[in-house]
């Protein structure tokens, strides 16, 4: 007899959502993509988006709960989940979750907030916090720095459940950037997965390291390489790759210690961070991000009222 | 009697380009631009354009020599005037002039080439080192850094007519492409000259030179600023041209010393910098840009076999 899902757990970002049917005691009995993101919907359209995906996930007869993060719940999104404050207790998450309402009774519906920080230098955060209360109901005693590498990098200091500060690094934007928009494009296009680009990114990240005050004043090498030293593409986007993850990893240097930083993240993106963390002399680990978010899901559902 | 034009400057960058008619005593008498610079033009287009500059310029009958500094000599450009390497004497630039062919005889030209640097950080210039010789030839004893802020940034170590070394800081060029194309467009997206946008410069100012290892971190912080503190896109412009200047002029400031730093380029950006060296201790002083170029292409042409 097929499993009914008696919850779903929704990972809502603005790009696209992911969205699992959960069993009574936490196991995942289905799955479901969309490529229906915050940023393409209206307000008014976030309901029958949910009511679809959810009907792939074989939910239980009679009403079945949703808790979503992510963008869903910002002020471009479904229905406003208002920042929690950092430092926080990110069991807390849970308590300042909104409902929206569902003309479709069978969906009962949560979203939980962001975190922001307004001391200290301002940020915030949406989706991530609850990928830190999974990392936190997975390994409790943890304390420490956690780096969660993207478009926008987050670096959360974490005291067990205690969300104590956080910074995002805008690294994955800022190589988008460069690459499509900037001068620096003339070099970058072509083959950019070619041989080269491991040697290009080791010296990238080896000047970034070095010397993370002067990005501005390195970015423009990549074009003088390819002009001077006949650099090709690869090892051009090798290079700026290095550079800017390695600048990012030196401003966090003394933060981080002696203890290994846990990544979550792109199997492929958390590899190179570690890679760089290595050259600093500190050391870093990948964490699964999907049995991150859904560990971090479940442990909200816990405190939902 | 109107004076004739013995020989013509020419200023020819990516964007456009300026020319000046000069008297046989250096004398400027007579000026033009246009919008045809290196980056619109085919080689075989830029023989038709300066012959149509120059006829504006009351050119002095039989042939006139016209001395070229910029972009023209690119390899993209007119003719390739390969660049000299630095250290160099910037008064040999002339004797590496190239000379492109010209089937109107009137006009005898010459494109000076740019300098690069291949060792203690690849960097290339083509128009700067012109400026660079005006300045030396006007201020014969000045050692120490040249600043010359703009889309990319110089900042060149001289020593009399010797340039030891040079760095290109992408910080205006950073700008725009955080202002048209990042997330940060969402926090800059309105009127950008408002009244807040003097206190958001000094703000920004005082992070980036408080902390040029962490511009990565703190280029969110415009997105914050305004979501959380509700900061308008006056005040979001003016901090992040603040971080950005704040961290370009940080990474520099061992080397400025307690000399006052000169500073060519538009006099509204040359006021920022300076306003920034100010804050960092420092001290600089704005030069005419159009006296400089001039300065340069005569000195220039004094070298010219």
């Amino acid at each position: 007899m097929a499993e009914f899902a008696t919850w779903i757990a929704v990972d809502w970002g603005t790009s696209n959502l992911r969205a699992w049917g959960m069993s009574a005691d936490g196991a995942v009995i289905s799955s479901a993509n969309s490529d229906k993101g915050m940023g393409k919907l209206a307000p008014a359209e976030f309901p029958a988006v949910l009511t679809e995906v959810a009907a792939e996930l074989s939910p239980a007869p009679g009403t079945v709960d949703v808790l979503i993060c992510g963008m869903a719940g910002a002020r471009q999104g479904w229905l406003e989940a208002p920042y929690l404050d950092a430092p926080a207790d990110l069991r807390d998450l849970a308590a300042h979750a909104v409902r929206p309402a569902m003309e479709n009774a069978a969906l009962s519906v949560a979203i939980l907030p962001g975190i922001c920080q307004r001391q200290g230098g301002e940020d915030v955060m949406r989706g991530e916090e609850t990928q830190l209360l999974g990392l936190a109901s997975l390994a409790p005693d943890y304390a420490g720095l956690v780096c969660m590498p993207g478009t926008h990098s987050k670096w959360a200091r974490l005291d067990g459940t205690r969300i104590e500060n956080f910074t995002t690094a805008m690294t994955g934007e800022m190589f988008d950037l460069l690459k499509t928009h900037s001068v620096l494009r003339h070099s970058l296009t072509g083959p950019l997965d070619g041989p080269d680009r491991a040697e290009g990114f080791r010296a990238g990240a080896a000047d970034g390291l070095d010397r993370p005050d002067n990005l501005l004043g390195r970015l423009f090498g990549v074009r003088a390489a390819a002009l001077l030293s006949d650099r090709q593409p690869d090892w051009s986007a090798g290079y700026l790759s290095g550079l800017l993850i390695g600048t990012e990893i030196a401003a966090k240097r003394k933060q981080i210690g002696a203890a290994s930083v846990p990544l979550i993240g792109s199997p492929a993106l958390c590899a190179l961070y570690w890679q760089v963390l290595d050259m600093s002399g500190a050391s870093g680990h990948p964490v699964d991000a999907t049995e991150i978010v859904l560990a971090g899901l479940k442990a909200a559902r816990q405190h939902l009222a």
